[in-house]
Formats: C-alpha cells, sequence, structure tokens
C-alpha cells in the first residue's frame, strides 16, 4: 500500500507537516490548499522541500463548485481552474481534486454536468494534470459515489476520475462493495468517524478519526478499493479538532500506524503476526522519596508481601499469590507514586516487539544487567511502560526472593483490570495504540458527570478478556490543573470483597469513605434487602448490577497519591462492566478527601 | 419572577453550587439527585445549609421511567418514588420532576399511562409532595409537552401537574404559544442552545446554554409560560460542558444575569431601560516599560500624534482627529502591551451603570483625581474594561493638552472594530456580557483553520452598528501555550487604504508580510486585473468580497507585542464583514513573524 496524508490531517505549518509526514514514512501527502496559500514558500519551493524529504505530492486539493447553470461563472470557473492546475503542476503533481459543487448554481442534469467537468478536464490536461471528481456527502446534487462515476463515465475524459473517500461513502450509509466495479479510480482518501446522530458536514469537518478510531468498517471500503485494481496512494484525510493542534510529528506516526494496521486488516498477513499478550505479570508502580512507604503500606494491608528485591537493588516486588504481582520501582525521579508499567504475559514477546516496531511505536530496552531477563518493551502514548512476559526467562529471575512469604490464603485473586488518565488530547491516540498494538477491543465510551467537569472513559479488552485497560480522560481545565481524576488505580479482583474490605480495614488501611445518600438511593434504585444494603453501607462498598442479574460490588482505597489508588472488586453472575454508575460518586468522595 | 437553577447547571460540589447559587441572587434551586448522591450531607443537613443560604429547594429531580408495561415493575417503581419522595420531604421540597419514559417497557396506551402516574402522585401526596410531568423531547411515546398535559388532565389529580422545559418545546421545534393554555403549570425550565443539526438526546446533555446564548426564542416562551399564570420559579437546567468545569461563582453570575435578562425581554421595563453605547470614545493601551516606546512608535507611524498627557502623569493620549483616539497606560504592571480597556460614547453613562449593576456586572470607579470626569466603568469577563463617556463632564478634560497636533489630513478616520481574545472556556460568558449588558447583537459564528487548531470567532455589533466587538477563542492548547492568537487588535478606518499604508511604511512602519501564494489565490479566485492585484501584494494587503460586490481592503502592523497588533481597513460598497476568509493566512504569517 503506498501511503500518503493530507496536510489539512497534522497541526502546524506547511513545512512542519512535511517533516512530520516524512519522518512518520509517508510516501506522499496532498497538499491542502490552505496550507498553501498561508505558506511563505512558492510552490516550486513547496516542491523541492517535498523531494527533499522523499514524500510525493500525491494530489492538490479542494477544487470546489466545478460546475454552475451560468455560462459566466463557468468560464470565470475555468480560468480559475487553469491557475490551479498551473499551480498543481509546479507543485510537481498531476492530480486536483474535483468535489461535488454544493452551490445555489450546481448543475441538476447530468450531461451538462458531464460536460463542463470535461471541459474542466481538457484545461488541466493542458498543463499535464488530471482530476479526481469527489462526491461530497453534503453534494447538491452529486452526493453518492455512484452518481459521481456515472457522470465521470458520461463524460468520457482521460484525464477525469473518481475520487473516493471512506467518509464521504460511509457517513451516509452508502455500500462501498460497488467501488470493486469502478474503472477509473484515480485517487483514494481514507478516515473513520464515530458514529454520531448530527449533520454529515460538521461531523465531517470535526469528528474524523485515523482508521481504526471510530466506528466505520474501513477493511470493507479498502477491501473494494483493492478489488477495483487501483494501485495508487491510500491517503489519510482527517478533519480532527484535537489533531488539529497537536504534535504534528506525533500525529503523523498515529497516521502511520493506523495505515498500516489497516492494510495488514485489508490484506491480512502485511504485518508480522503476533500471538497477542494474554493475562497480566505484574503492575509496577513508580514510588520514590517519602511517597514509597504510603505504597509498601497500602500494599501490606491488602495482603500483599515483599517477595523479592532487584539484584540491582531500589525495586521491590510483591505478591500475593502466583496473579497477583506488583513492582514498586523507587528508582523513579517523581516523589508521587503512579501506575508507570504494565507487565502482560506474551507466549512469542519478541515478535509482539517486531510487530509494534513496524507499527511506529517505540520498542526500549531496560538495561539488562547479567543473568537478568530481557524484556522487550513498548511506551505507550502517555509514558506508560508496556513490557512483554515470556515464558523463558522468567522475568521474576531478575528477583532476588526475601523468604518472606504469604501469611494464608490471600484475598486477592488477579488483575482485574487498570485504568490510565490521559492527557486531554491524548485519548484517541492511546486508544489507536491499544487496538493496534495490543491488539485490544474497545467498549462503548461512557461519560461521567464529574464534579470538575464531564469525564470520559473507555475500556479495552484482549480478545481473551485476560487484560482489560480503562483510558479516563477528564475535563481541559481539570487534566491541567492536576485534579484527582488524573489519578490512575489498579484493580484487584477477590471472590469475598467483604472480607477483604475487613482485613483491609483491620490492618489499617483506609476505604474511601462512600457518603450514605448513595447507599439510600442503591436501596431505592435496586430494592436492595436492608441488612445488604447496611453491609454494604459498612464496608464502604459500591455496588452495580447489570440487566442479566450480574453485580459488581467493589471498594477503593484511600488514594496515596494525587495519581494512584487501588481498587478491589468481586464480579458475580458474569458482572462484565466496571461500576461506571458509581463513578461520579467515587470522584466527588476521593475530590473530599486528596491524597497526601 | 422568582429565579432558580438547577444544580446540574454549576460546577463543584453540592455545597461550592448551593452558595454560588445563593451568591448570585438565586431565590431557590433545583438539587440535582446525582449532586447529592455525591454529597457527604445528608439530606436534612442539606436542607438546613440552603435555608442558611437563604435558597428555597424548589425542585428535586429527576425521577426516570415512571411507567412500565410489567406489574412487577410498577411495584417497584412505587416503592422507588415512596423513598424518593420522603427524601424530597426531608430537603424541605415539595415537588418531584418525573421525566416521560425512554425505556423499552414505557407505556404507550395514555389511559394506562395517565393511571399510573396518578397512582405515583398518590404514593407522593402521602409525603406531602407533588408530581410535576415533563414531557423529553426524545421520550418513548410522551415527547411534547401538549401530549404530556394531556396525560396530567386524564390522570386528574390534585398532586400532578405539568412541568415544561425551554429545551424541550423549542428543540423539538415545537410551538411554545399554547403553553398559555396549560391549566395545571407545576414548574417551568428554562435553557437556550445553539441550533445545531444533532441527535436531540446528546445537543440537551451537552451543548445548552444560558438564554441569550443561544438561538432560541425564550421571550416568547417566557410569555407563553407567564400567560399560562405560572407564577412559580423559573429555573434555569443548562447541561453544558464547559460550563460544568467553569468557577461556579462566574457561571452562577451568567446565570442570573441572563435570566434577569429574559425577565426584561418578557416583560419590558423590568431592568431599568438605558440608551445603549453608540460609538468609540477612546481604546486604551496598556504599556509599560520596555514595552512602552513599541506602541509610541507604531502609534507615530500609523499618524496618531501625542496630544495630551493625563493630568497625574503616566498617561498619554495619542490622536488623529476627533474619531480615533487612543490612551496609552504606562501604569500597567506588565510590560506587554495589550489592549486594556474600551471607552464608549454613551448618552446616559449613569443609567447604563445602574443597569449593568442589576445585570451583576462589577461596576468600577478609576480613582478620580480634583477636575478629572468620573467616568463609570465595568469589568467584563476576561477582565478589558468598559467604560461609558457621557457628553459631559468631557473624558478628555482629564489630559493636559501637549500642543501637538496632526500634520496634515490624518488618514485613519474611526475606530472600525477591536477583536478581544477570550480564554477557552470564557467565550459564551464573554457574548452574554456584550449582548445583555451593553446591548449589542452577536453575529454568526466562524470557525478558521489556524496553524495550531481551530480559531472560533463572533462579532457583535450595537444596533446603530458603531461599535462592533470581536470575540476570538483558539484552541485548548494554543489558548493555554499563549500562542499568537492570542493578540487582540484594533481595526482603524481609512478611505484610502494604499495611501495610509504608503504613509505608514514610510514612517518606518512594518507591515505584516503576507504570502505571495495568498494574492496568486486572491487573482484565480475573484478574477482582480493584475494591476489592482499587484498592488495589493506590494502594500501587503488582504482582500475579500462579498455576494453583493462590497469589497474590504486591509493591513496588519507587525505585533507589538504577542498581545496586540493594529488593523487598517477599508470598506468599499457596503462591505460589512471582516475579512475572516484571510484569517488562517494572517495567523499563519503572525506565527511567522513573532512580536519582538
Amino acid at each position: 500500500m503506498r501511503t500518503s496524508i493530507a496536510t489539512v490531517s497534522l497541526a502546524g505549518t506547511l513545512p512542519e507537516k512535511l517533516r512530520a509526514a516524512a519522518a512518520a514514512g509517508f510516501d506522499a501527502v496532498e497538499v491542502f490548499e490552505p496550507d498553501l496559500l498561508a505558506c511563505p514558500l512558492r510552490p516550486a519551493q513547496v516542491r523541492a522541500l517535498a523531494e527533499d524529504l522523499g514524500l510525493g505530492i500525491a494530489l492538490f486539493q479542494p477544487f470546489r463548485d466545478p460546475d454552475d447553470v451560468d455560462a459566466a461563472v463557468v468560464a470565470r470557473t475555468r480560468e480559475r481552474l487553469r491557475r490551479k492546475a498551473a499551480l498543481t503542476a509546479e507543485l510537481g503533481c498531476d492530480l486536483v481534486l474535483v468535489c461535488s459543487a454544493v452551490h445555489a448554481g450546481a448543475v441538476r442534469d447530468d450531461d451538462e454536468l458531464a460536460a463542463q467537468l470535461a471541459a474542466l478536464a481538457d484545461v488541466a490536461a493542458g498543463h499535464g494534470v488530471r482530476l479526481a471528481y469527489e462526491a461530497l456527502a453534503w453534494g447538491a446534487h452529486v452526493a453518492d459515489y455512484r452518481h459521481g462515476a456515472r457522470v465521470v463515465a458520461l463524460a468520457d475524459h482521460p484525464g477525469l476520475g473518481t475520487c473516493v473517500d471512506s467518509f464521504h461513502v460511509l457517513s451516509r450509509g452508502d455500500d462501498p462493495d460497488a467501488i470493486a466495479t469502478l474503472d477509473k479510480l484515480f485517487f483514494c482518501q481514507v478516515a473513520d468517524a464515530p458514529l454520531l446522530g448530527m449533520d454529515v458536514l460538521p461531523w465531517s469537518r470535526h469528528h474524523r478519526l485515523f482508521p481504526g478510531q471510530g466506528g466505520f468498517d474501513l477493511a470493507r471500503f479498502q477491501r473494494a478499493v483493492t478489488a477495483a485494481g487501483y494501485d495508487g496512494p491510500v491517503s489519510l484525510e482527517v478533519f480532527n479538532d484535537l489533531y488539529r493542534q497537536s504534535d504534528p510529528r506525533r500525529a503523523a506516526v498515529d497516521a502511520m500506524r493506523s495505515l498500516r494496521h489497516l492494510a495488514d486488516l485489508t490484506v491480512p498477513g502485511t504485518l508480522p503476526a503476533a500471538p497477542a499478550p494474554a493475562g497480566w505479570a505484574f503492575v509496577e508502580v513508580a514510588a520514590s522519596g517519602p511517597g514509597a512507604p504510603a505504597v509498601a503500606d497500602l500494599l501490606g494491608a491488602l495482603g500483599l508481601v515483599r517477595t523479592g528485591t532487584h539484584r540491582r537493588g531500589d525495586v521491590d516486588l510483591w505478591s500475593a499469590g502466583e496473579d497477583v504481582q506488583v513492582v514498586v520501582n523507587h528508582r523513579a525521579t517523581s516523589e508521587r507514586a503512579r501506575l508507570s508499567s504494565l507487565g502482560l504475559r506474551a507466549p512469542r514477546p519478541h515478535l509482539l516487539a517486531e510487530r509494534a516496531r513496524e507499527l511506529l511505536a517505540p520498542v526500549v530496552h531496560r538495561p539488562v544487567g547479567p543473568g537478568e531477563a530481557e524484556i522487550p518493551s513498548l511506551v505507550a502514548p502517555d509514558g506508560t511502560w508496556v513490557q512483554f512476559c515470556g515464558p523463558a526467562p522468567d522475568w521474576r529471575d531478575d528477583f532476588v526472593p526475601t523468604g518472606l512469604g504469604p501469611a494464608g490464603e490471600p484475598s486477592l485473586l488477579a488483575v482485574d483490570h487498570v485504568a490510565l488518565p490521559q492527557p486531554f488530547a491524548g485519548f484517541d491516540s492511546a486508544g489507536l495504540f491499544l487496538t493496534t498494538v495490543l491488539g485490544m477491543e474497545p467498549g462503548e465510551l461512557v461519560e461521567v458527570g464529574a464534579p470538575d467537569g464531564l469525564l470520559r472513559s473507555r475500556a479495552y479488552r484482549s480478545g481473551d478478556d485476560t487484560v482489560r485497560i480503562a483510558l479516563n480522560v477528564g475535563p481541559t481545565s481539570a487534566t491541567l490543573r492536576g485534579r484527582p481524576l488524573a489519578a490512575g488505580h489498579v484493580a484487584f479482583a477477590t471472590d469475598d470483597v467483604f472480607a477483604t474490605a475487613r482485613r483491609f480495614a483491620a490492618a489499617g488501611g483506609h476505604v474511601l469513605a462512600v457518603p450514605a445518600n448513595y447507599h439510600d438511593d442503591l436501596a431505592a434504585r435496586f430494592g436492595l434487602e436492608e441488612a445488604f444494603c447496611d453491609a454494604l453501607r459498612e464496608h464502604g462498598l459500591f455496588y452495580d448490577r447489570d440487566d442479566s442479574g450480574g453485580e459488581l460490588l467493589h471498594f477503593f482505597t484511600r488514594a496515596v497519591s494525587r495519581e494512584f489508588f487501588v481498587e478491589v472488586l468481586q464480579r458475580r453472575g458474569g458482572y462484565r462492566g466496571f461500576g461506571s454508575a458509581g463513578t461520579a460518586v467515587r470522584l466527588a468522595a476521593q475530590r473530599e478527601h486528596p491524597a497526601g
């Protein structure tokens, strides 16, 4: 697949955009005209810069309102196209995107429209330039790509072909399969989007996403494009308010990642195959200085025991049975305890790392001392490390056993999930990392009204449901002020949450206090038995029940820092959610009792 | 009008919300249940706090899905209502909002629905509580308020009445006039909203605004409510993502301002009448330390002359004829030059100030020395001062003439408009200030793709079009990093922009450089004469033409600080806009040539 990206998909000036696209490995770009107009470089200089960077200029866009019922306007449009075709040639490009007309003077008659487009193609041909006609989803008369292709066929001009854009096709619910039958497909643009119920124009202008971040079936779209015999660039045209204001170098990496993943979905085997991570090896908490004892106290009260110390010191391993392993890293520079690394069990770690590298994920290597296990590690967009722990060598070999073991049967049985706070503009980027690099499946977007604004959350699961990661993003202001909802947490599973809460409290642990009003409402909402409700209240438990009768009982520890706390949960009867109905109450309680 | 606000309209904890509502002078609140559930105060304590603050609790809300086709659910719903009615009574409140059902089990038959609601009203009556039934715009079967009122009439229970909410009525395009005929109107909620083409549920949950900030005709709605004989609280229920994360004390002021203004629109004369500001007396630039000489150089090059110095020093008056007066205030603490104050001509300044005070605008008084004019001044939400300058005493009396006068005929004729940058979450707040306190009319929202993200802009005009103020807001990230689009500017009008640009350059002024690509596009887009286009290029002019042939020719000075620059413009043929088609190019040029 030849890769391309429209410059409108990235922030910055035109040269910044070109450099970012080249650095991420794109073959070509579409030059979005407003980017050129705002740029001090003349077209020939842009061409030279692109050549220096090894980038082709695949398309110049957009040329709008190409047809008109008024002959005087038609003449002016030809002159306008003549100038733009000349400019396109100066850019070293031979293709102009022509959008179906949206203005009041748009031609309704297909024959007349075809004749006008053919005349424009003649003008462009004088500059060695071809035209790709695109049906905009909100075009005045031509809005369906099949209609656009019929007009192109009527025009029957060698310099006039069709451009398809997944957004314009799929936002209308049009069947993409007929793309396979197009015989003059000049260009292919792809964009994903969340499935929003809103006017298609603002949806298109503000909410497009890179493939895999939204709800479109782009693999099917792309298979139809391939079946049409198209071998030109597949180009990302993503109008997105947040990517527009993000570092273009990071956005270009997301863009390329999404495209390589789409290529693999379209033609399986394009990326190296690798068995997905399955289960948790450990979670790692960074805690140095005064923050460290609070973490040790918390883990101890939860029944974990310090079972190992790292060969090179400064790192402890805390355990509660085989499946609850917490690495506490005291080498961190920040004194605030936080979730810093996720250890995932992986059957073939090095294959996963190789696949991740193809997806532009930064693969890093921890310093390895003699006899230590080399663990392939990635850095997620939010800075969290993700480490792939294979069967051998065992990552635990790096730790010298302390000889301590659990006192009795542990109450915590497994890591249920972790939740990671994201920077305001980083939510979709982190999601793409989880779906493409780790092969996880996204859940529904959940919105929670917190005291300082709306929190958005989405959980991702591995295919076998052994790894679950929730991404949370707070409101603009809260994200910036570092309010409590910027905390990450790990949730441990137990099979008796009452007993665990009792033991935790007895061991000096602090359960987050839950307002009594919340429990009153539980009783009213679910018709709970009085005694059961009293037990929830006594232990500071949250409760939820799903439509099938599955139940979640859970409590939260007081945060040990503004960035870290622990949840303990018990799932009953196949409950699959994360108790988001109680999240607003939990956030308010955390605001009431902030960490020290 | 008895004023109320739903706690969901404000950020913070329930006590913070109550305090903010009380401080802004509200008579009552609606308690939004999730706010209560997240609050450690028990209902009786909330009641006591509200009483201490002098606030009534007008309504408890929402009670959802009140009806069901399944008898077992109906029984559980009655028990749920019994508990919520008891809670409502504990709050010292006698009214619960009941929303029309949205769930799959909703009752379709009106008689059955009425019977179920009447039974619920019986349950509530046992606790001295009444029910206000509201048709949600997305209700499963009851979505129109007239339908809801018919069901209420069928139920014929003294404890069951109707709640109307302007959003649910007007978002559907329903005629509000029939509200006047309702005989059991128990409650009235008002919210404005921009006219968005999107699903009504997310529109309602995220984009509501305070009255006057959106596109609904709320005065008509409110007149119908009044005609119904309703004299209960008029309550703001505004679900808005940005207000949810803003300081609740400031949001409550916006809320009360919007409601008092709505009351005045509904019954003219509720607010003191005052003739609106008409024309510019002066604009004031704060510039101290090293920033000051750059401002003096800029004004000098534009042909302004230092005609006066303030009696108490440190403030200069620069003039170019009668209608171009710039006060340069060197007392400022910041060394970055910025627009700090707007002097508006007002026939009756003290009446305007009195009206502003009723609208909760902070009226401040500059320190007045002996013989100085006392000028009533307000502080706009962004911190800009707005000063009302009456016919007598003349504000210029404060300045001692320097004896200097303009050399020849001035090229600048008037202040055309000013543009003020707003903090990300402050855009709607500032707009409300301009429309209510200054009586200005809002224009269309304009979006501009700038290098660092989308800029949104809206221009406001006085009724006589003598005062024009544009509000600009940048993307989240740019607003925070203080990028160039956080600059404010003043635009002066001339009747010969070419001559003005020539004189400015000859006097050592620096015109912002415009990319050649921009002028090439102008030629292609408008079919401009080559010579005219060359002249635009030579002088660094931007150009726009409207559909009626009106033209705008304008240039920008290099910024003197990251927060201030000047525009010079010439309008021809009745052009009314602000040249926003060139704004993206201007912003990119300013990024290329940032201020020193």
